[in-house]
């Protein structure tokens, strides 16, 4: 047996701490490389800038706001949000341009938002949200009045582009939504919610492209009934990481809500590649260990509360492809690895692997804390510990 | 348009209060039928004291002190879980028997396994723990050794009963391991881990059945090798809320880890019901609300980032059959639901809707607190908030 390492600079339930190697990072945790994904956020800097289209990033991909301050740095108009609960976590960390992209209806929720659009204009900031009904409509009004807000909120009107959730459909009813927005003082009129989420999913190239030339008709026909019925649309925005090459080649979006780019996943992993996308790399990673080994498999320890299945099961990174290793569902706290390829071989007992996540909003919403690491996942060490701020904030 | 309601009573991102009517609750929230709950525990004390076995519910399910030391007072033995960390987390809320039954090999968790074996036996508790290989014996043993420790542990051979996960095969293989932990001073061989996880989700009564029986049959066998290699087996522990039926009547299993019990899910719903299976009733409830509302469908505000779908979709409860709706994935932050039912009509804006979670486990992992409400879905209130300690304990 070898001797056991020394211990004492791991206290307690602590994930990790700043300056330790990645071979000492706890498992199972949620890592990121950050050499990648500061390539990442420059790769979609310089293709908004190059597109001439504002970048709103996701935040319901990683739900903090050293993240999100990070990315306004960078170029980031702003943040996109579902959730309130998610918007007023961001406030307080900071951001002070905040879009809650999704339809609020409860009375005290909207009182919530109404206090504060009012505390983020105060701080020269502004608050924005989407409706989709005119019930909806009526009842932010009137949490806007009953909040006195002397400032008013941004109100984009949601429209169904191919998504089948929310929105209203194109054309006359989004008019009809448009001017019931403009009707109330409180509330500004700031353009289009058009978001293909579907879409972004498509293995096909060709499919997506199609999904989003769809979307953009649509867009663009609703947005001219509606300067035709004299009111001007400020802004369209949507898009994800999946599609943004035609959103922003489109001269009909003017901002993308592309969050994923950020980290990527195993799903958008298999999409078929458009060759005007930026080359978006792998960030994210589960370290686990192997804490089981039989004849026929190895068995770590990340299950699917260390990661979502929603888009499918994670697969192992960083093996050459004849090491391959196949992760199988072993349930919560379980996985499974199989050695399926010509040369592989179970891993031993105790040995550490990554597993790039399926789906990479999900995934960051189990973990309270992102371990940053520079240098690299074989030889790097942990740089910073960033809080998943909104993890759990669901109302 | 209807008045507001006063909102004075909901300060910021509270999902609910005490007192509070079950109406008032924000959505999406995990709310718990107490009463439910309670039957189900009485149910489980019953059960558990005609077949003359112990209860030592599993806490991966609930992952709260405050409902493991509920379950104690109702005659459960202690607590299992299946992380360090989630034992610490209950050590740290006064549970002072636990049994962590899953594989930890790494030195800095063994190491804090040590010293809260310590911890718990100094006030009178006791830790355990299981293991399926000779290396992690001795890593265990190693790390006692270095905690210093007089009190030693419990250590459970894990056998594969059918799971095809951890655990060494029935027969030889645990015996030796049996022998290697009898050989260490400081650990205390406490008997044999035969958990068939996946046999709890088969529909079919028959392959529970005829799965359980050959798992009782590994057990027995194991057993009389180990005892005849001059080692007592104090105790066979394993089973869960889908089989519980089968190890209780086994003369085999003296101790059930079903932990589901307490709250149900869809995927246990699906089972075929045992005749001798106590009548668990679902107390666990994701309370939703309808933000929007098109010609087609209806869309809620729970996705799967409030109820886990590895075991599948939630259902739309507490509806008349032929008002059913079905609740369709619509992604991270929304349900799509669809009227099938014959006289079904979509539901209303606003309108306030309980779910049925396919998985209990992971979807409490989702959550900071359960709603405890009492005196029904309809007209109950809030009687208290219980903290989801161990949500996100992964290590």
């Amino acid at each position: 047996m070898k001797p056991l390492p020394d211990l004492t600079d791991l206290p307690g339930a602590l994930l990790a701490s700043i300056g330790q190697r990645v071979d000492r990072i706890d498992t199972p945790s949620l890592v990121v490389d950050l050499d990648a994904m500061e390539r990442n956020i420059q790769r979609m800097a310089d293709f908004a800038r190059k597109h001439g289209v504002r970048w709103r990033p996701h935040a319901k991909m990683h739900k903090s706001a050293e993240i999100a301050l990070l990315l306004q740095r960078a170029g980031a108009t702003g943040a996109c949000v579902q959730k309130v609960a998610e918007a007023e976590t961001l406030a307080a960390g900071g951001v002070n341009d905040i879009f809650i992209s999704n339809e609020v209806v409860a009375a005290p929720k909207l009182l919530r938002v109404a206090r504060m659009a009012a505390q983020l204009a105060a701080r020269g900031g502004r608050l924005a949200i989407a409706v989709d009904s005119a019930e909806g409509i009526e009842r932010l009004a009137e949490a806007m009045a009953l909040a006195g807000s002397t400032h008013g909120i941004d109100v984009f009107v949601e429209i169904d582009v191919g998504q089948g959730r929310c929105g209203v459909p194109p054309g006359a009813p989004a008019v009809a939504l448009a001017l019931a927005v403009a009707h109330h003082a409180r509330l500004r009129f700031a353009g289009l919610q058009a978001y293909h989420g579907r879409a972004q999913h498509f293995v096909s190239a060709t499919e997506r492209r199609e999904a989003i030339a769809a979307a953009v008709r649509a867009a663009e026909h609703t947005r001219a009934l509606i300067v035709a019925a004299g009111l001007p649309v400020p802004l369209v925005t949507g898009s994800g990481t999946g599609t943004l090459v035609h959103e922003a080649a489109s001269g009909v979006y003017g901002e993308l809500q592309a969050g994923s780019f950020l980290f990527m996943d195993a799903d958008y992993a298999r999409n078929e590649r458009e060759p005007a996308q930026p080359a978006f790399e792998q960030a994210l990673f589960v370290k686990t260990q192997v804490i089981s080994v039989s004849d026929s498999h190895a068995v770590c320890d990340a299950g699917h509360k260390s990661h979502a299945i929603d888009s499918g099961l994670p697969t192992v990174a960083l093996l050459p492809p004849e090491r391959a290793l196949r992760y199988a569902n072993g349930g919560d706290e379980h996985g499974v690895l199989y050695a399926d390829g010509p040369k592989a071989r179970l891993p031993a007992l105790g040995r550490m692997l990554w597993l790039v996540p399926g789906h990479c909003d999900p995934t960051v919403n189990l973990h309270d804390f992102l371990i940053g690491v520079r240098g690299g996942l074989a030889m790097g060490v942990v740089e910073r510990i960033i809080r998943v701020d909104a993890r759990g904030a669901l109302t």
